[in-house]
């Protein structure tokens, strides 16, 4: 598939990477695509790569996955352009600065702001619930991690259903977008885990066990 | 140990039970502790069991558990008398009817409203991110799921995580009483795969993985 990231960071460039060694085709949009972070970060990982404005990113994508900081979404996906009928991957977390909690929820999630602006977009939360370098190997001992996704449309989380299992994750459909609600304060619990509780960036994930 | 369950239906009852099955002395505390529903409850538990008022289980246990529902909770914790410096296990979700999700949440809790309501109470949130059927039996293939704790008293969780650790599962300490913002969404899923998204009441639970 025709991947745009929007961001090149942690979480963008390890999915950009993963989904790149999987044969499919990236372009990282960032607001510099010739600045040497992201021109390391594509030659890195080869030919399946490329950089680009987040505009080209998310025009060449039949997926764009917004690996964005949380404050600096609404004017990537404004930057975006027309995301009308694409499936949009929202890996957003809307996090305090200090990691002391999330600044939105209970009754309302990134997810569902992401939706409002990107109008027309099939949105599937993903690959938030779980430290990016964790990407590359979710298997802990015998078990996969899993990956929690929801979104409203069934044939856009079928794709990004897909693009997890490649990776490795155990996928669990959490159902409409509003479970954004639930999968934020799930991914808050994790980097909570990690960095204030001590467990660190690789050591742990969730699970769904079933019987 | 002696241990005050406050609320005698699907949570308390199976807590009660279960414990009592170990050898910890509990008393049911109910509005009504003649009523046919508690005494039919104790009578099937055996020795280990009684029923009284709130206040009367409250004063007799070491440990209190609150397992009310979350708009009866505020009240039954008035109705305990004086919780200083006893171990409360809040068991809650702050449900809006309709399960459709939290009523507080994101920078609030109601394990931190429970500790504003037990003053000097060693408040802990436990038992509140699985459903009651599956108390008895935790283990999920060869795995067992976690009980996810929280609290500000190190030595009040020590004991929580031993009741939990007795009935088979997993305990992990997400640290201070403020991660129930966490827990109680992470509730929030596990009821919402349950009844929204099929996955029934003894199908599933939550597993912190670690390598």
């Amino acid at each position: 598939m025709k991947i745009g990231v929007i961001g090149a960071g942690n979480v963008g460039g390890a999915l950009g990477k993963l989904w790149a060694e999987k044969g499919h085709e990236i372009m990282f949009g960032v607001p510099d695509p010739r600045g040497a972070k992201v021109q390391e970060l594509v030659k890195s990982i080869g030919k399946h790569a490329r950089a680009g404005s987040v505009k080209e990113a998310a025009s060449f994508g039949e997926v764009v996955v917004f690996a964005t900081p949380w404050p600096a979404t609404q004017d990537a996906i404004k930057s975006s352009g027309d995301l009308s009928d694409k499936i949009v991957v929202d890996c957003t977390n809307p996090l305090a600065p200090d990691l002391s909690g999330l600044v939105i929820g209970t009754t309302n999630s990134a997810g569902e702001e992401v939706a409002r602006w990107a109008r027309g977009a099939k949105v599937v939360k993903a690959f938030n619930t779980i430290g990016a370098p964790n990407f590359g190997n979710p298997r802990f001992g015998s078990e996969a991690a899993s990956m929690f996704i929801c979104g409203d449309d069934a044939s856009a989380k079928t794709v990004v259903s897909t693009l997890a299992s490649e990776l490795g994750f155990e996928v669990v459909d959490a159902g409409p977008l509003t479970a954004s609600r639930l999968l934020e304060p799930l991914a808050m619990l994790w980097i909570h885990l990690a960095f204030k509780q001590g467990l660190g960036p690789t050591g742990h994930a969730f699970k769904l066990l079933r019987r």
